[in-house]
């Protein structure tokens, strides 16, 4: 099975692109048009939410798959849709798989190991399905909490290691409030972030493919420039996901220090700013939202292809 | 609304008990009656999955819910079965609560302000339904991952406050690895659980009901007593949801430390060790794994209000 790392830096060759598109499609925020054909066709409004969300995706999937290497569907946009939610998650997945998409699930999950097995089982191995096992949602990778340390992790590494999957370890977080843990002190140049980065190296040291690159990677928020430097030395052999590019506040310049000299190293997340981009666009009106998400993903390409 | 922390406190008064029922429902240790009623009566394995789970949670349920407070589902066990599994947890839910039990939501979710927002109103709140509001899982409480801080933290918190609803903070898990992280040193005496119990301490001091516990509470390993006899200190308002007795290995004596000296404070959780007893049981069969449950229930219920 090929290490998941090594597909990422192949894709990332393929289609000249650092990028990640995060599909987070905020219900209020889905056009119009979609929401009205969901609401007509279905049978009840959770289903019609389900149903508007996965064709609000498709768009936006037709509309850069050629362009990205892959794709962050936020389970939090799905599962507050119950069963219809996590249906159109699932078909989401798989749309974009069909579209040569590597899928980051991004589920921030962890528990105590017996549970993280079965997180891990769901998202990216195989499910116990009576007297068969069978893949449930099937993503590429999925992000995970590191709070309970080695014990919720190994299962993860386990279940990427016999299915050529990955995952991505909280590390430094984009938002404000990040240092609040992350940041705590143990001695000077010393900070919880660090250890955790060090875990992190030591987690993945063996899980390195053909690129160097290991299936261990890291969250590292494109909001701390200064952290993700001392990290990436701390790390040379992990990959970066980095949340925080532009809503949030994050800009090219930012996120440099997330790559390494070889132009490798990190893959760089909008969410906001691309699917919902003909929000903000002087351009296209909402029947339009594909070709404005389309616009930004060749923008952010641009912008990023020129600082590493 | 009724602050969590009394609705809680309340139901034990009412129960005479501090016991917390782990519905994790793991398919492979399911009785076999119930799995094949369950394949006869479905069209596909998954929903069959979704229908055993269902079942055999009703029958727990029905045997122990005038025993106890309240019951954890842990969802990993039910969202391993994708759409079908999530229906099963809705409808867990939705049973439980008819039964006169608060549910505790095991999820431990997190993340960004924004995406800790829609988990907040998916599993405590209401979810934006086009243009509605309708409550999704409705569970009574949460439990909640700290690493990313406060701003992670506070949409679970005002969802709290409007809907009667609590959270738990994961502080000090059960889990060996749990050092890892939790117990880096910043000064002598001074570890990362302990600063998260200080900011759970804080997070909550607002939001005390009349029972003067507040319903931000903490997440507290029975297999780590004397950490928890700190933390109880720390932490006097803050009610502790207390897993690792019976299977992870927690016994009466060591959770005697999570609770105050008027014998509140903590809720002690058991799933393996209760609603599987039916396996380790000289008198009981896989037919009768509900009065295996109902035994080890009374025995736990009188082995913890010996020892508070």
């Amino acid at each position: 099975m090929k290490n998941f790392a090594d597909r990422l830096i192949e894709k990332i060759g393929e289609k000249k692109s650092v990028v990640c598109v995060g599909l987070d499609p905020r219900l209020n925020q889905i056009p119009k048009f979609i929401k009205e054909k969901a609401l007509k066709k279905c049978k009840n409004k959770w289903q019609a939410a389900g149903e508007a969300i996965l064709e609000f995706n498709k768009g936006i999937i037709d509309s850069v798959h050629d362009l990205v290497p892959c794709v962050k569907p936020q389970i939090a946009f799905y599962e507050m849709y119950g069963e219809e939610g996590i249906h159109a998650y699932n078909q989401t997945i798989k749309y974009a798989k069909k579209k040569d998409l590597l899928v980051i699930a991004d589920a921030k999950r962890n528990d105590i190991g017996s549970t993280a097995e079965a997180y891990a089982k769901a998202f990216l191995g195989e499910v116990d399905l009576f007297d068969e096992k069978k893949p449930m949602f099937d993503a590429d990778a999925l992000t995970v909490t590191p709070y309970l340390g080695w014990d919720g992790i190994k299962p993860f590494v386990e279940v990427c290691k016999n299915h050529g999957k990955g995952i991505f370890i909280l590390v430094k977080t984009s938002n404000p409030s990040s240092g609040d843990i992350q940041d705590v002190c143990i001695r000077e140049g010393n900070e919880i972030f660090d250890i955790m980065g060090q875990y992190v190296e030591s987690w993945g040291a063996n899980e390195t493919g053909e690129s160097g690159y290991s299936f261990v990677g890291a969250v590292v928020g494109a909001t701390y420039p200064k952290q993700a430097k001392r990290l990436r030395i701390l790390m040379p052999n992990s990959i970066f996901l980095v949340p925080g590019y532009g809503a949030q506040g994050g800009s090219a310049e930012d996120v440099k220090p997330c790559f390494n000299g070889d132009g490798l190293g990190a893959i760089v997340n909008s969410s906001r700013g691309i699917i919902f981009a003909y929000e903000k666009s002087g351009k296209y009106g909402e029947k339009d939202f594909d070709k404005a998400a389309k616009d930004a993903v060749i923008k952010m390409n641009g912008a990023l292809n020129k600082v590493i």
